[in-house]
């Protein structure tokens, strides 16, 4: 059987997230039936992560099986002429039986996005979340320092979800400003439910004077989910690189 | 009667252009809405232009009448209130009586913005217009010069438009590549129905290598709208701002 990788960029407005689910319409399917018009057969097409309802990505990484001859970098072309214009295959490759977009992920980026300002913006809505409040950008890129490095992320996860390790490595992250604009951009080996959007509401109230820079360094110890910041709306998110 | 002057931004994705139409929902009709819940009576909003179906603002400007005795700068926030999450106004003003948002302006700035690149973008496709052929910016630029000035643009409006007459001046148009993204900043002291959409499509023949830059010129002259090019989609055209 022939492994092919797909790269795919989504705006993820009007799914309820990756994985495949019923009654509800999600990437993985409107993925798979694309694959199965132009192989000819079903294929389960494996994600590198689940991304939520709203969330969007701009190099989500998955993979699927197939007999079907046609060229590896034809399936992009074939692909997106089947897919509804907010997905596109942005490359497709074949690559070793063993490869498992999930399992050989080494690590993946995601950028959230924030605009201020005295309104919120009409054009470009679904791709920021609007934050009116005045942010204090010193004190945030201070805070977001103590995230860096291995920690126990257990404050940083949506209550509920069950993982065996709540450990991950956060290897970057940055905070950038571009006039209204505010870039949260953060490389780690991997996230647990909602840790980004969770990371990025705690970032927040740093900014807006409710919590210390040094007071990160007690959430992350108390790994208490009551003590992080809210989690800020899927919106903002966009998955952009998968590292393998 | 109070005159209030608005600067509206909006995402003309789901809407039928500006102004008020039968059968279809317009931005102006949701603008018209609003202030009528606002101050309790109907007032008619005139419009410093009509924006054709999917054609966005970012500072589109109209005024209306009105005896309510609300404080002008608070209707923008009561506005926004009552508005859908695609229009949203971003300044109220009180003006002169005598002032007429369409009569009184002296000239308006469109930005019309193409993404290039192997494939079309998913994440803020109805902001943009792909373009997938290779474009020379310096003949587009060099191109671009013999549009400035007054002329007759009769080759560049929508054939069975009818107006007074079809000269106009054109102030400014300048062409940025950012990466993948390039933007055509048109400033004039107004536009023929169409017409911006059509310059634009006429320099992309130009940066195919179909027209010679100095074609345009001809065309100019030929009065003749099939000598000019295709119109390009309104999902790129963004109203700027409006001067007076």
């Amino acid at each position: 059987m022939r492994n092919i990788k797909l790269i795919v960029e989504y705006d993820g407005t009007n799914y309820a997230g990756w994985q495949r689910q019923n009654n509800v319409i999600t990437i993985q399917q409107r993925v798979e039936e694309a694959v199965e018009i132009v192989t000819g057969n079903f294929s389960e097409v494996t994600g590198s992560s689940r991304t939520d309802a709203g969330v969007h990505a701009k190099g989500f990484v998955c993979n699927f099986y197939t007999e079907s001859k046609i060229p590896s970098s034809n399936f992009k072309k074939a692909l997106n002429s089947f897919l509804p214009e907010d997905i596109v295959i942005i490359n497709s490759k074949e690559v070793d039986e063993k490869f498992h977009s999930r399992f050989d992920s080494l690590g993946k980026r995601y950028i959230y996005t924030i605009v201020t300002g005295a309104e919120r913006p009409a054009i470009g809505r679904n791709y920021v979340y609007y934050f009116h409040r005045n942010l204090d950008m010193e004190k945030m890129k201070e805070a977001s320092k103590y995230f860096l490095g291995t920690h126990d992320f257990s404050a940083f996860k949506k209550t509920g979800s069950s993982v065996k390790t709540s450990v991950r490595t956060i290897k970057e992250l940055q905070i950038v400003k571009e006039e209204k604009t505010i870039k949260f951009s953060i490389v780690g080996d991997g996230f647990l439910y909602n840790m980004v959007r969770i990371i990025v509401g705690t970032l927040l109230e740093v900014g807006v004077g409710r919590f210390s820079p040094e007071y990160i360094v007690d959430i992350i110890k108390s790994k208490d989910r009551s003590k992080a910041g809210k989690s800020v709306p899927a919106s903002g998110l966009c998955l952009e690189e998968v590292y393998y």
